[in-house]
């Protein structure tokens, strides 16, 4: 009897998770991943860590190699093979070969759509010349640290002031001593966090001496001589060497959408909780895959490697024959800008009022340790909550070391569906080295339970 | 008409938190608090510190003087005054004016209890002799820190394993530069933590040149010349200079019997949610009062000034005739020696046996940030669950910077009577200088769900 076969679309965290978690629990079934870039299993992540050069070879980003995948795990991972079509009911699939230059097809019992997500691109004149680089994948991180090892350019122009974007400026600045100038089309940073909470994040930006543009359009990148000379926006020229676009991404689902598949939210493909498609036999993980917020009760895209872990778990134990279920997110999300943290969970003030909830919110500037403990920094904390009944909506953390991670306390409140009042008799920890005596989320909770 | 008039015994974290919070809904209410002690509303958390060289004076620890007290709370904040009898019945305290030498009476509508807690000091000869020191009142604090700048000693012994000790013996040791013994009765050091989890703490103890001698009792301590020369302990003699008794404390209720209040678990005065002893118009609050446990869901004592401060707030505000209820703890605690956290919540293995619950555990070992990402360091977490409904019953951790407050998360999962599968699935922050991509106590909880 033949083995039945899983067919894996894209061999990153979604995907080879997946694949690992489905051999984990089955021995036989046939694994085979296609990947159309050279490298499986990287950590798109550190990629920002690894141009600021904290991170010595762009191989400490892979957690595994196709060889790992096919020795330790008998997956068959190839690399430089890109899926170029899908027929569901046909149950095949098309492949090119990049690197023999051929094309083939293969059959499958599964499939597993893990695309990933693709970097926005503003179209510009110029946006494609040698010295703008992306930085979503390991090769564009390579390319831009090879750049800045060879070129030795002094002067940096950042598209984009979201977390990527935040990340990029903070490596070219802080660690590579570049001028640094973040060029972002919107009013504030950190589109992710409210105004306010966004302008603190603005104000650290500055203050490690990056040169911060808002409200500010990328209108064109200039060269001279097969070299980046300016880039020109709709307010002047800005010279530089080097141009990163750290815009964020959207769901990659070109190939679902030909394949017919059914797609949701920023056209991410649609899932229910076990990671199946509509489409029998097909399934999706990752960023190309929607989710659903625990919060608002609605449908939902975020693009980020844990909940893609998460995600590409859940679908191999289903895979497998067994039951597990991804019951959605909270919108929880972490950065770190030089010396400064930022962190964020659930519902923003304008998403509350999208969906016409009653809300109040409080904002509380405190310590990260007792005041008398040396290192205690500034922490900015806000919450948000539903009038009336009390319930948590929303948390967002500006501040410095030890700031940012205590929005998981919030996260698991979400989860919980846990009340303000709750929050406030929350036995957290507390010591000097680690935390005010009311930690400064229940500080933040108890301004916010005058308002609710 | 007569003011309706507040007596607080004992002007610290609870009693204090009452009077101020009381304060601010009733500007009416007459106010008097009696402190045996010189400080009103000091950290006593952060003597260690103070004790250590890093924090310079011990002003910095009081958050509120009485004259503070005075100007702006209106709360008439009395000093080395000691209450020495209440008569329920009669509304009546006697206190004695230590500064005065005087002794009167004075009648109240309401009483709140706030005595605070007592060191264990072992019954051995030479106990009070000129060089051994308490650590549980800012005057013990001052008193040993001056003994260090004065009398320059080279040698310490530490007596006591839990979390004052150790906290005293990093001071000396690390900050101090003394040689240090630190000696404990039971097998383990932090017997908060269940054993295999306080070895690790031990390691770490031992690992900072701390001589750590476990299983080891004080039978006395021996003088020469009006100095401290040694202890004796039932396996030897130890040279010293000086001698620092950290061994824990117990609640502070002499009064409270003799004024007839019941007194529950530990010998704490038996409070309900609201902070009302069972005797009309007596309160209590803080180290001397007794609280419930929300995982074993039976009375529990705790003195902690995270508790001290929740509960001063909820009598204040029931005082105050409003309403508001303390449900309880889960047995949260953190504590810091040298560069290693040490975190608790929840029940430990030997708790869980005592309450027949059907239990497994699991504990992990793995980095405080992604492999990486520079500064990543060592995390071991271990999580207790029930069998069958998986329900989380406790987590610990031991690690470097970084580690300890996630023990939060766990914290509120208990609150919240999360699963391990809630745990696995809950929606955690990652970025790679904050966590690995499943957070710790995520990879602990996927771990354990393999036994439950």
């Amino acid at each position: 009897m033949a083995r039945k076969r899983l067919i894996v679309v894209g061999g990153d965290a979604a995907g080879m998770s997946a694949a690992s978690q489905l051999r984990r629990l089955d021995r036989d079934r046939e694994i085979v991943v296609f990947e159309k870039g050279p490298h499986t299993s990287y950590a798109a992540c550190g990629i920002p860590y690894f141009v600021a050069g904290l991170i010595e070879k762009p191989e400490q980003l892979i957690a595994r190699t196709p060889e790992t995948f096919r020795e330790k795990y008998d997956i068959d991972a190839r690399t430089l093979q890109e899926v170029m079509a899908v027929d569901c009911r046909g149950k095949t699939v098309q492949i090119t070969d990049h690197r023999e230059g051929r094309s083939y097809s293969m059959e499958f019992d599964d499939l597993l759509i893990a695309t990933g997500a693709l970097p926005f691109k503003p179209d510009v004149p110029g946006i494609d010349s040698d010295g703008v680089f992306g930085v979503n994948t390991l090769e564009s991180g390579i390319a831009l640290e090879r750049f800045l090892r060879e070129r030795r350019p002094t002067r940096a122009i950042v598209v984009g002031g979201g977390y990527i974007g935040l990340e990029i400026a903070e490596a070219l600045n802080c660690h590579r001593g570049l001028k640094v100038t973040l060029v972002e089309r919107a009013p504030q940073v950190m589109g992710t966090l409210d105004p306010d909470m966004g302008a603190l994040v603005g104000d650290a930006i500055s203050d490690v001496g990056i040169d911060l543009r808002l409200g500010e359009t990328l209108q064109a990148v200039e060269t001279a001589g097969g070299k980046i000379r300016a880039v020109v926006t709709d307010k002047g020229e800005i010279e530089t060497d080097l141009v990163v676009l750290g815009l964020g991404v959207r769901p990659n689902t070109a190939l679902a959408a030909e394949a017919g598949l059914a797609l949701g939210v920023r056209d991410a493909i649609r899932v229910d909780d076990r990671m199946a498609t509509p489409t029998p036999s097909v399934w999706a993980a990752g960023d190309c895959a929607e989710t659903f917020h625990l919060v608002s009760r609605q449908p939902f895209h975020v693009a980020l490697g844990t909940v893609a872990n998460k995600m590409g778990r859940v679908a191999g134990i289903n895979l497998a024959g067994k039951s597990a279920r991804f019951p959605g997110v909270v919108g929880t999300a972490v950065s770190k800008i030089c010396k400064y943290e930022v962190a964020r969970t659930g519902l923003l003030e304008a998403e509350a009022k999208k969906l016409d909830l009653d809300y109040s919110a409080a904002t509380i500037k405190t310590r990260t340790r007792a005041g008398y403990y040396p290192g205690a920094g500034r922490i900015h904390v806000k919450l948000l909550a539903e009038n009336g009944t009390g319930r948590l909506l929303g948390g967002q953390i500006v501040g410095v070391e030890g700031a940012a991670k205590r929005i998981d306390v919030l996260a698991a409140c979400l989860h919980g569906q846990k009340t303000v009042q709750d929050l406030v008799d929350m036995d957290l920890s507390y010591a000097p080295p680690f935390s005010p005596v009311w930690d400064p989320v229940q500080i933040a909770a108890r301004a916010l339970l005058k308002e609710v």
